[in-house]
């Protein structure tokens, strides 16, 4: 185990900003090959509005090791690709069995769950709103709304991410923009 | 592993309160005996001013095992047992080696902690504050302000309490006013 002295970073609640983050992840839609369900309407988009940034993570850096609490925050911008809201990859843990704890900051979205059988639901998020990532199942969030939608996650340092099973796979159900509200779908592209 | 659906509660920035809870913990003023290091002045406070709320717990409970993430949200009232801020009763992990990170959500305060060597710090804490943990330190928080000061928690679920050896030795150091902002001092009673 490392040691680690105790230290303090700050969050801005209206932002979603973390700082200091000794690590800034930036997505584009260009490192978004086959995320979304409609590939085309991605290209297209990106031809004609450039490769937009869809959302940035605040990390803060920890051992990667079992006791540890890593932690981040997210903001996710608004946008849609095709139908289906601005959202991230995806991931399981590598480690099935480890939990993790969201709390939305600003903004709205939904948190997307797809547990090892298939079945797929989404928890809607806002301001304060703390929503639980059981053991076993994979996670992704939406920005459904018009602004920018932030959130701050932790879950355990010997998680590990596993964004390869997603990223083959895809989930079972996908969130769309139907008659301007949220719906979760039926994936047309299920591998 | 107990199966756990995934859930969301509603976390209110402005006062703490977390809902729902599955459990409140209240600690008055009566729960508290030998955790400050003026004793008397706690006995005096009681009989002068009634048994006074220190501070609730909103927990959400979930299995205590490897995997699941604990969390809560605390809100300390604004106090003094003599020089000495209101503050928790304060705890190590079971598992020493188990972090946990906090967010400060309304109010000031400071988290302190306690290395197993003796060595004691303490962090100050207001909204957007995120303080970690890190394994192998003791802690409790303390409200240094004039209203209430809330704040939430998440630690893994195989970490356990233990507050028998903070209840035993006490922290080294005690967090007061002095000259009215807060100080960290020896304990006199330190044993």
């Amino acid at each position: 185990m490392t040691a680690v002295e105790p230290f303090a970073s700050r969050l801005d609640f209206g932002t979603g900003i973390l700082r200091p983050s000794s690590l800034v992840l930036r997505r584009n839609l260009s490192d978004m090959a086959n995320v979304y369900a409609e590939e085309v309407a991605r290209r297209k988009l990106i031809e004609e509005t450039g490769d937009t940034l869809v959302y940035q993570v605040y990390v803060v850096e920890l051992p990667e090791t079992e006791g540890h609490l890593l932690h981040c925050a997210t903001v996710i911008h608004p946008g849609r690709v095709g139908h289906e809201y601005f959202m991230t990859k995806g991931h399981f843990h590598v480690k099935r069995d480890r939990a993790e704890v969201y709390l939305g900051l600003v903004g709205e979205g939904h948190l997307i769950l797809q547990r090892d059988d298939g079945t797929v639901i989404s928890l809607p998020m806002g301001p304060g709103t703390v929503a639980y990532v059981p053991p076993y199942w994979a996670h992704r969030t939406a920005n459904t709304g018009a602004g920018p939608f932030a959130f701050f996650a932790a879950w355990p340092g010997d998680a590990g991410h596993d964004y390869e099973t997603i990223e083959e796979k895809g989930f079972a159900k996908i969130l769309v923009c139907r008659d301007g509200r949220p719906a979760l779908v039926e994936n047309p592209n299920i591998r």
